[in-house]
């Protein structure tokens, strides 16, 4: 496996570093090369992404990224120049984020409800397309607009991207995210294709809901969920929602995917850099572990994959029942690659 | 006190009873013109909103919307042909949406936090503006775009709006959400925006949030916020939320005002017409009476909002502490109605 890594800024190198020792501890065959990116470079050089780098990275199997940013980078150069350039480029437009509440984590909802589903978020169109502009900047009669760009292709490919997920999955339903009684020209675009892809998988349960009273739903009956399938911008939100009601956004893992394989696909948790804990030694790696397990997932080493994931709950779980100190980073990190090598 | 009411589908016209019950019980120079408007209407005639009851909507000094809509109109016919118009026609641009939890109400997180907040949310232009268009339509190459528009002149009023309620209020906080590291074009506008009017108000502790981790702090940590300002879809999204943490839906206020007084401000609960309760007595209309509490509240009747909001408090507090049979709607509103005439 040749895997392309980028640790980034603040704890991503640190949580990357345990990703890593879980990976190894399953794969023996794994080839790394480290890319340096991030707020690090950028504020040394300027860069966010060169096409030298990109280019380098078409060459891997799947890339591992930790966390970028820092405080000091104006809000949109990383994000616009190098995680979204990166989606764009390499075609991820499936989006996948778990939102699982592994036995023995607490979550802010009262009473532990069961949540287990799998957000589809749409990943390259959308609001994210980057259209739009700007006239008259900085006067009183300033006017900016942002273009949610929304084609039958794009929507279509992870529409069917998501009932092929639905359909491997006991509970059979998948829930349709848009806001189609007011983005009427997008929402309806969505709406046919879920209804037209819907007929050639009868088995599934197909519903809808705003992205509003999604947002509710996740919060007042999360159980009713099993495959969302949203686009960018509402994937953007529910999928944070979805984060804290299962633990915190430090437990999320998200896969940026090319189903199709032209591209690699690239793992990384959903959580930032962390600068005020950077260094300590005080990160959880296991959001990252956990897209390391959808990173084997996504080659084909599903075993190994499902090792790796059982290794995640077993430690939440035990983690939860001691009362001791926290573990530090490499703890964690040691503990999930014993239990995915004893699984 | 010239009103205009309308009633709508299903419990709409149930809870507007209680809630003109309750304002007549505080103000007794309150003269009503029904307007017969919603998803009947529009089966019946095809209409959703005419011009001459626009026009006639104009004359009154406020409006109480129960809520519109059933099953069997195709979404987005009611909400951009009655709900948004109206917005749009009176210059709606506030939409003033609290976010409290009252004492005895149970909050679907876990211990119970401190939540009292107030969004301010844009009503009249960003994704809602109802701009973009569709190619294609039905064919493989169809693109469908929504477009965002967003004014300095419509961004400006309603920061200020929102800055001017954060120096009424204790804690003096403003927190602006948006998305500027993605949506920068419109984000910057905002953020600017922001900042530049913050300088003006000095004694205010101004924050940013991204809409995806304000979702989250919504649930995690709902203590911070005070007066929240924010674009029309994340406004929509976000205050979903807070009703979610604050008990639900069923107890959600809001006032779509026109501020300037120049149109009719609109008050309703945010629920919808639950259809399924209708015509049963069993709807309970707590929140259309915090709306008419909004409403005295607009029109300069501070003493009888007061009254009209403490009544709402107790009743939902003396409620959690009974154990009796739930009220009906007519019991409920005659509990506000004593209860705010005694206050
Ligand atoms: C950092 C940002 C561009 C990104 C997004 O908005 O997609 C993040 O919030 C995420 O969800 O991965
Ligand atoms: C019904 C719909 C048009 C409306 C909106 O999206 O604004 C509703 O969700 C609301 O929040 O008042």
């Amino acid at each position: 496996m040749k895997l392309a890594v980028i640790g980034g800024d603040g704890i991503g190198p640190e949580v990357v570093a345990e990703g890593l020792r879980v990976l190894r501890a399953v794969h023996d065959k794994v080839e790394t090369t480290d890319y340096d990116l991030g707020a690090r470079r950028w504020h040394e050089t300027g860069e966010t992404l060169p096409d030298t780098v990109l280019d380098e990275l078409r060459g891997h199997d799947a890339i591992l990224l930790g966390a970028v940013g820092d405080p000091n980078v104006p809000s949109g150069v990383l994000e616009r120049g190098l995680l979204l350039r990166l989606r764009f480029e390499l075609d991820h437009h499936v989006n996948l984020r778990p939102v699982k509440l592994y036995p023995g984590v607490t979550s802010p909802l009262a009473g532990d409800p069961t949540i287990d589903m799998i957000v589809v978020r749409e990943g390259t169109e959308g609001p994210y397309a980057g259209a739009g502009g700007v006239l008259r900047k900085g006067t009183p009669h300033e006017i900016a607009t942002e273009e949610s760009i929304n084609t039958r292709f794009g929507v279509e490919r992870v529409v069917r991207d998501a009932f092929a997920r639905a359909q491997r999955r006991p509970r059979r339903k998948l829930t349709l995210v848009h806001k189609n009684n007011v983005l009427t020209k997008a929402g309806d675009l969505w709406s046919r294709t879920v209804t037209e892809v819907a007929a050639e998988f009868p088995e599934i349960t197909v519903e809808y809901q705003h992205a509003d009273a999604a947002s509710m739903f996740f919060i007042t009956d999360p159980g009713r969920f099993d495959v969302v399938v949203t686009d960018n911008l509402f994937g953007d939100i529910i999928t944070d929602i979805g984060a804290a009601v299962t633990g915190g956004i430090g437990l999320a893992a998200s896969g940026n995917l090319d189903p199709s394989g032209a591209h690699p696909s690239m793992f990384e948790p959903v959580h930032g850099s962390a600068p005020d804990i950077a260094g300590k030694g005080v990160a959880d790696p296991t959001a990252t572990v956990a897209s390391v397990a959808m990173l084997l997932d996504h080659l084909g080493l599903t075993a190994e994959a499902a090792k790796v994931e059982k290794a995640v709950a077993g430690s939440l779980a035990a983690r939860a029942a001691s009362a001791g100190q926290p573990l530090s980073t490499r703890e964690v990190g040691e503990d999930l690659a014993q239990r995915a090598v004893a699984n």
